[in-house]
């Protein structure tokens, strides 16, 4: 069922909507923080939180009842986690919509509605898990409480995927550099804000931590003057992830302040990527956390490249039970 | 005014409140996470959000009117962002309440209702704006819905003072002991879940990062699985922050992959200080941070000693405009 008819459905079920929980874990969970942030700014009446999927089991909020809508995500929808949330949540009677890129997953069978993204081929089909997260969101503030930028975000969904294949193909120079330039760092650090927040964690978390052993932190850009700025030196390296939006301003200072003290800086910038002359202003700041994404997995795939350590290499994952 | 009657004055007020949104910087944003995860988990109408404090600057929620309750937080009272914060709150109509040492301070001449909390003597007073706070959420959830274990949290404030001194009194050695063996690791990963989570962070960003100019990362332990734990091994250092209540077995399942594959790992176990019996069962939870960042901060001194480097040392703060 698409999405649209999926929350008509759930509309008609529960009239008296009190929240939408969002629930994942690692870059899952990351990437459902764009739509989390998005309820947040814009709902005057829903309730929401971020959960990792752990969390919620042993810690679920309270106010969990019939009344609930919670999103469940996973790629590959065996995250064992995510799978018991799921049923947690159905067992209290939420409702849940799983998105996953496998039909017959666990998480799949595990929930009262399927939303599949892709995954496979083109760029742009690793953010479909994001974007179609994102455009849940969306339907239910649209039909609980009307969005008035509903027309304009959805002229943003229509061009998204072929601003971010466009992009990525110009892009590999600028991350072969990067790649040389930082492979030996001891420590990286990613910092962001608004909507592309968690893009920094999760690049930090399960790009750099997970797939390439390296050490690494993240932290909003808007807390770097209150602690982390003080390890600013020209020894000290980071990815300042740059928002074309309502945050810029934010990033723009910690950059600034990384350039004055000859910090070892890595700049993505969605505005060199014409995001805002591409997607409408009133909704430009929830679309750089796709677009970035898509640009950081290069920069990744570089980086594996230059330091010999495939992305797919684990030694715990996949590997042994824990 | 004391907390109890500036709620009653508010709830006489603002009899249809619709949020309750927690906002500051860096350690003073960390301590508002026990009192949003209170309201989060236990109230079934409150809308709660915690923000950096030029996030809410730039993007502040819709939602932000009249109904609103603001609680913004300084020690000094002079962070800019945060009065900024608390001004542009107030011009939307909400209602502040400013929480900081400094009774002369900015922030304090910035709000509705002002809460000052200690900081200088007993280990306790330094936790004693993170449960200030705490205080205000559970005083809001009880007059506005009730909250059944009232009394039981009530009894948990009595306590909890005597109970971090007493605990702080006989942790030096093991905290001298921890200074000897991690004062020269490259990177301290620091670990967490449930209400204690934003001590990990706190601790990273500001008593590592910003007061010893040492490489930090920070997760949600209950995330480790997910990412970070790829570069566990004997070379990986962790502080685990072990919590005495829900979420457990989250931190117990981390501590058990950690000494599997022998990583560098200080645990600080609130049930070794006896918390939970001391503090009823039904609220332990939310005295974990308290807790635990006492213990923590006499981890900070003996580090500071052992490294020659006062925790009062700075490059940039204070010392620059940035």
């Amino acid at each position: 069922m698409e999405i649209k008819r999926i929350i008509e459905k759930i509309k008609s079920d529960i009239p008296n909507l009190n929240g939408i929980y969002f629930v994942g874990c690692g870059a899952s969970c990351a990437d459902l923080y764009p739509a989390k942030y998005f309820i947040e700014h814009n709902s005057i009446k829903l309730r929401t939180s971020l959960y990792t999927a752990n969390e919620f089991n042993y810690d679920y909020p309270k106010a969990l009842d019939k009344d609930t809508l919670v999103i469940t995500c996973s790629l590959g929808g065996e995250t064992p986690e995510t799978v018991s949330a799921s049923k947690l949540a159905m067992e209290k009677g939420a409702t849940v919509i799983s998105v996953t890129n496998k039909p017959n997953s666990s998480l799949a069978k595990n929930c009262n509605y399927l939303v599949v993204h892709d995954w496979d081929g083109k760029y742009s089909l690793k953010l479909d898990k994001m974007i179609k997260v994102l455009q849940i969101a969306v339907e239910v503030l649209n039909q609980y409480e009307g969005y008035e930028n509903y027309n304009d975000i959805n002229s943003g969904f229509d061009k998204i995927y072929d601003l971010i294949d466009q992009s990525v193909s110009t892009v590999v120079p600028e991350a072969r550099e990067f790649a040389e330039k930082f492979k030996d760092d001891e420590v990286i650090y990613l910092m962001s804000s608004g909507p592309t927040y968690k893009v920094a964690y999760s690049f930090s978390i399960c790009l750099l931590m997970e797939m390439q052993w390296k050490n690494s932190g993240s932290f909003h850009d808007g807390e770097y003057f209150h602690g982390p700025f003080e390890i600013t030196d020209e020894n000290a390296s980071f990815i300042l992830l740059m928002n074309d939006g309502k945050t810029r301003a934010i990033d723009a200072r910690a950059l600034e302040f990384l350039n004055r003290f000859n910090a070892k800086t890595a700049l993505i910038d969605a505005k060199d990527y014409g995001l805002s002359s591409i997607i409408p202003n009133s909704v430009v700041d929830y679309f750089n956390p796709m677009l970035i994404s898509a640009i950081l997995r290069i920069y990744a795939e570089e980086l594996a490249t230059v330091r010999n350590h495939p992305l797919t290499k684990r030694r715990y994952m996949w590997k042994l039970t824990y």
